[in-house]
């Protein structure tokens, strides 16, 4: 069986899809500008389980993982519709409704206006699809195909929160406490809609893309879209810094590499040194290279070539 | 527990939203464009059992049932996403291709170009959300808010084939043969793209909808939305022909007043007499009158109120 990327892959050369391949498909808007448009399917129990989230917290990352597609083209987010397939249990327990007060609270920080969907039952488990339009200037939108061999690799925010938070969920820690921040990263992303926005108005980015899969594989995707390899420094990487509460250095390492969820963006630039705004955190990670198809991780005097770990399979 | 219908619009009530109550939410574009999109989810065992349909023709219906809405806006088509939730076995067997095949077919008949989605695997049972977008000329899109008085009523094609061929499939009626024509109409309903985009230019229609529903909700739903009544003739009704030779005249006469999915186009015109091309079938079926909210039947001398019989509820 293909994985979802494979796939995607063979559909596109089957049927010649220009515009599928990136965070976003970048369509014709008017003289200035262009818009963005993305669809994310969330599926109970593949992507969440309803034992450990709450209807609100479900409704915003349902928007944030949209939001981040939309922050990885470097474009501003604008309307959206949501689909959901709830079965009549959720209906009558009142959680579609507590669902769309998540939703809300994170498009209005955006100005994102709902305008569309469908609401379905289901005789099975819950299924949402989030669609996001957005806006950026014509020719602007920040694709994963512009890395250039030499350009830095930075990183916004730190690494591996998402995949803890999951792993603790998964040990049936209790939510509450401290606890609660790391679990958070997993439940209730914070989409860089700012930077990456940011990055497209500066110009300074050559690449972005946002980390679903994970560092190593949303990395690795850079390098194919863009026919580039990349090197990353094993003591650089910015590591979520709750993890070390719970798990070993090594365990923490391999989920700030390999985790999928963070939705920060990894971006390349020719720029050394990038000043943002202080709210902003990024951290250069290394840089691109010749070395087509591969990544290579620096540890020390130890250098390994990366298998890509955070394909997700169907 | 609310319908699909009152969950809406609560929605729209408490949130504000302005872009939803259409077939498609109209949105800028250019100066002289706009741009619809809608979304809509399939659900197995709700909207389409895996039994009865092809994966080609579950692939030409996902799209065809957005279509449809584009077509109720008097818009051309020009992109689609589609998010699809399957469960391993139907990847394994090669369904999903299939599917994608079927979708295709009738996306090239359009010129719609597939721009995004996701894939996804599931546990549970198949889901598909099918995303169209298409362009309007500014202030042209044909709302469900414009009929008015002394209006009279059209409906495209045939009505209750869809609905027959559902019994028909719920019987357990062997599917080739002449059964397949009925049939077809609902497994692959044509969407009336070309008389959309027809009445917008011709600016003959005050109002359209599409037949998703059934013709007795779904006129409903223009009256409610242009806060006027209507009136329609039982003997005007272009009921399917191929519905008597399995069903009653008074069972073919309530499928084609209550039977979803037909996405025939139902339009009202200030034109008493409207001439369209040969291949185009419209019939005028009554008038709208001032009667709020109420749709009467005539029949013969008989006069009744209708009651909506086709809202799907959860």
């Amino acid at each position: 069986m293909p994985t979802e990327f494979e796939f995607i892959q063979n559909l596109k050369q089957k049927y010649g899809l220009r515009h599928v391949g990136d965070d976003c498909a970048v369509l014709p808007k008017d003289a200035s500008t262009e818009q963005v448009v993305t669809a994310d399917m969330l599926v109970e129990n593949v992507d969440f389980r309803l034992g450990w989230t709450t209807p609100e917290s479900l409704g915003h990352k349902a928007l944030a993982v949209s939001l981040s597609d939309v922050a990885a083209m470097g474009a501003e987010p604008k309307w959206a519709m949501v689909s959901i397939a709830a079965p009549e249990s959720l209906w009558k327990a009142g959680f579609v409704e507590r669902f769309y007060e998540g939703w809300f609270e994170l498009a209005h920080k955006y100005g994102v206006d709902l305008v569309g969907g469908d609401v379905s039952g289901t005789p099975d488990g819950l299924v949402i699809d989030s669609i996001v339009g957005g806006e950026v200037p014509r020719g602007k939108a920040v694709l994963r195909s512009g890395a250039r061999p030499g350009d830095s690799i930075y990183v916004s925010g730190s690494l591996g929160g998402a995949a803890g938070g999951l792993a603790l969920l998964e040990r049936g820690v209790d939510v509450s406490g401290n606890n609660a921040l790391i679990i958070e990263k997993q439940l209730k992303p914070r989409p860089q809609v700012e930077l990456g926005k940011l990055l497209q108005q500066l110009q300074i980015a050559t690449s972005i893309i946002d980390i679903s899969d994970g560092l190593s594989s949303d990395l690795a995707h850079i390098c194919e879209s863009s026919g580039v390899g990349a090197r990353i420094y094993a003591e650089r990487l910015p590591i979520n810094k709750d993890l070390q509460t719970f798990f070993s250095n090594n365990e923490a390492f391999l989920m700030a590499l390999n985790g999928g969820e963070d939705f920060e963006l990894i971006f390349t630039s020719r720029e050394k040194n990038i000043l943002l705004p202080e709210s902003v955190q990024i951290t250069r990670i290394g840089e691109v290279t010749a070395n087509v198809g591969n990544i290579e991780l620096i540890d020390g005097e130890k250098s390994t070539i990366l298998v890509p770990k955070g394909y997700r399979h169907f």
